[in-house]
């Protein structure tokens, strides 16, 4: 077999570990030929030939020899420039860029598809956890209902803090800092926004529908506070950021929102870089995965396998796209648990089921919870579901 | 595309779902044009033209016309016979025969490939998981470490009972017979042997190497009584059937057996007909997939993602085979919890850590062990690792 010539865009920690597979492992069948920089000075500790590395992208998209580009960068804009040109000049693209790819994603593929190409990014969703190739294969033959996931390990380490050694929200997320597992800007971890782009992904996927990101719900993990925290601990529950997406009456519903999680939900165990999946199909039940969901190696992988999947030339658009489905925001409308202060007061779509030392139980919905929100920020919630709430009134009642 | 034509071996509950599947589903590109059968005049509920069926699969493995064998019989011998066959006559196959696959792994892999053919067997191992495609395409840039797998549903079902219910073995594997969870003869699922299979050809594909089942050391669950589920229940651990492989001074040491499990581990919310896997590799880490092991939709669906490999072309031996690993047995010397009477002496090999009312705490290996259920059949035990035995430790030093 003809060895394949790539273009690699970015050259961090990413790009350093799929040039240094290639370099190590023949039988790839893939080389890379030409490496875009930003700064072609900069000091880089692996062995590699200067001569591989240009500042414009062009040189490489442009370029006639070479088959296909993994793009490794973090902008968004820059990289739906760099993709579309390659794919207009019949080249397949790999890309890591979640935010690209939920962002632009059905333009991408049309575009893809007109030039004959392909296109994977397994690295944007979930790192290590190959949540793509199990949907578009295995999953062909089903038909998907519903997908949970826990999509982003930053909130998942402040929430362990916060929930294990009882520490504050702005603690944790120092913490998360110093470490090195958040941002120093961690709006798009915690407000929830990373979880939507890779949930967006996988709806596409699961269901063969484009669903913006901005159009599905969010919450995220900055109103909580110790008062839920004592109430997680007391009765087991952990808190986790989980975004979801189910198919109910021909449309589809998504939202993403912390919620409380008992011992028997698979989430319970995923902590700190871990990320999970939940996908309920007709055929399979309930499937869970689990993985690392973030890192240079697992992010690594995930390129090299689409590397792989280029070189056996597995199709890349396997989905079915044949059923429409309309969008519904009516999940959002379903029982929330709200602990707020002992001022709420029932009002207009906010029932108080219970009340519970500070706590307070309440039926809600997004749209209420932000306007309560704005007048008070001192409100925090989490969803729980009819079952555990059930149990806990039990629970309660036995106390 | 042209539409393959494919040949069904076996039209039980599978053979049916996956018939009914590509009836119902043009775009699959797979017809199925001839069946073969025990008995042609059995009543079958679903719609088909009985012109389909034979009872001589030599019509369906000599037909020129047949492209592909679906093959879901039982007996492992004619299924292989059935195979090789069809291998020589060119044609691919896909099966869900674990036995046949697990004896004839190695044989079975040189004959299609000599032959230029197609074989996928994702049904065999661990149901509706995809955990062959997993390892092939996922993990193939990757160095797997380890394989630990919960790949027993029967036994899942039976141990449930057993801490669950606090019932005996019997009584926990006649509820299953009664469910149709366990057969009338259990000696496969109940002595660990199903389990070894599915591991022998995880084996094959996570390390490139073929150890036959034969040769894995395997400790079933019949001889587990009630004091261990006392100690389980105490602790609040539960026991699970565990297959585990793992890479160690370039020799493969594998077993199955036993084990208690903490809460903390991804296996402790695996119930009745659940599986589950974790692979341990050098870039990814710890990797868990869970679903259902068994059932005709699980099943069927691993069948029809399998035709659709080999509709879209996709190579199946994708695993790495370019280093060779020893085997050894080392990993069946480690810690071993033992549960027995109090009659139980220190002797050569058998190291009593502790007692605790009716339980000990003991160091041995399988031979020792089955040296000494040879000699008393109440002789039964789980292994614990070293961290959960410390931990124990010092549960008990406060009790």
């Amino acid at each position: 077999m003809k060895k394949l010539k790539a273009g690699l865009i970015g050259f961090g920690v990413v790009g350093t570990g799929v040039f240094q597979a290639l370099k190590k492992y023949e039988d790839y069948g893939v080389e890379i030929t030409r490496i875009a920089v930003k700064n072609i000075d900069k000091n880089r500790t692996i062995e590699f030939s200067k001569e591989l590395l240009t500042q414009n992208v062009n040189e490489i998209v442009e370029d006639s020899e070479i088959d296909l580009i993994i793009e490794l960068i973090n902008d968004p804009e820059e990289a739906f420039e760099i993709v579309t040109q390659a794919f207009q000049n019949g080249k397949s693209v790999v890309s890591a860029n979640k935010k690209m790819v939920a962002l632009y994603l059905e333009e991408l593929f049309n575009i893809s598809k007109k030039n004959n190409v392909k296109f994977f990014y397994e690295a944007a969703v979930c790192g290590s956890i190959p949540i793509i190739r199990t949907i578009d294969q295995h999953f062909q033959s089903d038909k998907i209902k519903s997908i949970e996931t826990i999509a982003n390990g930053t909130c998942n380490f402040i929430l362990s803090k916060m929930v294990d050694d009882g520490q504050s929200y702005d603690n944790s997320l120092n913490k998360a800092q110093e470490l090195g597992f958040a941002e120093s800007d961690p709006y798009s971890d915690v407000s929830g926004e990373d979880t939507r782009f890779k949930l967006s992904i996988m709806i596409y996927h699961a269901f063969g529908q484009y669903i913006h990101p901005e159009n599905i719900p969010m919450q995220g993990i900055t109103s909580l506070d110790n008062n839920i925290i004592e109430y997680a601990k007391k009765h087991q529950l952990k808190i986790k950021l989980i975004g979801e997406a189910l198919l109910a009456n021909n449309k589809i519903e998504a939202k993403i929102e912390p919620k409380l999680i008992s011992k028997k939900h698979d989430f319970y165990n995923i902590e700190n870089e871990y990320n999970g999946v939940i996908i309920n199909s007709e055929f399979s039940g309930e499937q869970f995965l689990k993985g690392k969901g973030a890192g240079s190696y697992p992010t690594t992988l995930a390129v090299l396998s689409n590397l792989k999947d280029i070189r056996y030339n597995l199709a890349s658009t396997r989905f079915k796209n044949n059923e429409r489905f309309g969008k519904s925001n009516s999940l959002t409308d379903k029982v929330y648990f709200v602990s707020g202060s002992k001022e709420i007061e029932n009002s207009e779509g906010f029932d108080i089921l219970e009340e519970f030392s500070n706590h307070k139980i309440v039926k809600t919905n997004f749209q209420i919870l932000n306007k309560l929100k704005l007048k008070d920020e001192k409100f925090y919630w989490a969803e729980i579901n009819k079952e555990l709430y059930d149990d806990f009134t039990k629970v309660e009642s036995l106390l």
